[in-house]
């Protein structure tokens, strides 16, 4: 279940990779970069930090070679992906949380402490699109969108994850992936905001 | 008293990520980003290289939390911030120096050349500020400020270290830092500036 | 010879990232930095990624010293330098297919599968130009320069050695490499282009 999930929104973050690409006009080579980059970076960078090295994505070959397809299928059909706008947003929500979820999972294990759990669960979750929007010669979109509730998120969630973990791993992996789906579709409903500096 | 002066360094490092972030409208997780990247980015970075993982920025809890106090602190209250650039300027240079010995000491560790380590103690001096710059969306200010010796200041009190350790690690520290902060601050009141390319 | 003809190739690269830092108009300190980016930026990357920790560029003394060198010179001399168009086109791309075959093999060393070690070549081959783009301030040239065959020639080159290397891992070298520099330059001949995103 977990697994399936996980596919799936590793395939989520492939198709938003590649979606920058179009958008940017690059090459076929470009696109798929970018799907790979935006699907397998944040996990990545977050195994180079606790030292699983090399990073479980770059073993994963089906994993790969399934990124490499979505990315492929976005460059050819492009037009219909972008319309699928609203059910992209809950998957995309869903990896956000799961990756955050799992990601600060693996950072208890490295022996982090609760701040540095948030952020290999925070970086598991956006890292990959940070790396896409520099890629893309862009600001990282995490750092100003105010409105979405995005990196705070997964931050949450990955600190939810810390403080059950000791009780249920499994539960404290559902509860965390929950609270960052939760704060990101309600927050928006509700109208959160994060602050902006004044002046 | 090393240990104070890290704290105090890595203080005004976040600051200065906290300030870009507001200086760019960055919303608070932004500016929290940008704090702590700064703070931590460079000696992580040097972590990484030579093999210390996960990098001790990460676990080190108390260092975190208080870099994001700094940050939220900078975000509240930035214009005071920045109204305090004359002691900033000493506090960073001061900062650099530290760094870069610190991080001059961790290559040695790691069983660096003197080329290797100067790299070392400079990554760990200004990779935090050159993430800083590449996460706003601009060029790594040590990259062009020719009137300001930074990075070159940081690689000449890395290698100083380099050649001193072998006779008194202590005194190579205190030697190296200072290194730094004197070409840093003579440099700029004896004008001297790296040369550009003619043409 | 392979170790000759990385020599020659890491100056190849070191000079292409010197170019960029002039034609940016940075500071000698800048110019310097781009030149060991693009020299061994490639190559450290794969070895973080595969656990080579540190990194083996930055313990050869000597190859960084030549590349300090070569960056310098690069500064001093560039008009002369860029009028060499020609024949450092010839040898960045054989320092292209040399670094992809070589980076496949330790991402064959490192146990991955065919994804991950045409990665891991790639990632060698072109690693160091992104990174002298991304300081550079631009967007990587390889994500969007559809009608010059690089980043895919290092992917094939990289795929090659995987493939052969369990017949002979010196004639996989050499396949690998040489595939890289045909599908290069008898791309360009032959007016071969990456496709672009409809629309």
């Amino acid at each position: 279940m977990v697994e399936a999930l996980v596919w799936l929104g590793t395939w989520v973050f492939a198709l938003s990779g590649a979606l920058k690409g179009v958008e940017k006009g690059f090459d076929l080579l470009g696109v798929l970069v970018l799907a790979t980059v935006t699907a397998v970076g944040g996990g990545s960078i977050r195994d180079v930090l606790v030292g699983t090295l090399p990073p479980r994505a770059l073993t994963h070959e089906p994993l790969l070679w399934s990124v490499a397809l979505v990315g492929l299928l976005t460059f050819r059909f492009h037009p219909r992906v972008q319309a699928l706008e609203r059910p992209l947003y809950y998957l995309d929500t869903l990896g956000l949380g799961l990756f955050a979820a799992l990601g600060a999972e693996r950072g208890i294990s490295a022996g982090l402490g609760p701040f540095g759990v948030a952020l290999a669960g925070a970086l598991s979750g956006v890292g990959g699109g940070v790396l896409r929007d520099l890629l893309a010669g862009e600001v990282p979109v995490i750092l100003y969108r105010a409105g979405d509730l995005y990196a705070s998120a997964a931050l949450l969630g990955a600190f939810v994850v810390y403080v059950l973990h000791p009780l249920s791993p499994e539960g404290a992996l559902l509860a965390g992936s929950l609270a960052t789906v939760f704060l990101r579709v309600f927050g928006r409903r509700l109208g959160l905001r994060l602050p902006t500096p004044r002046g």
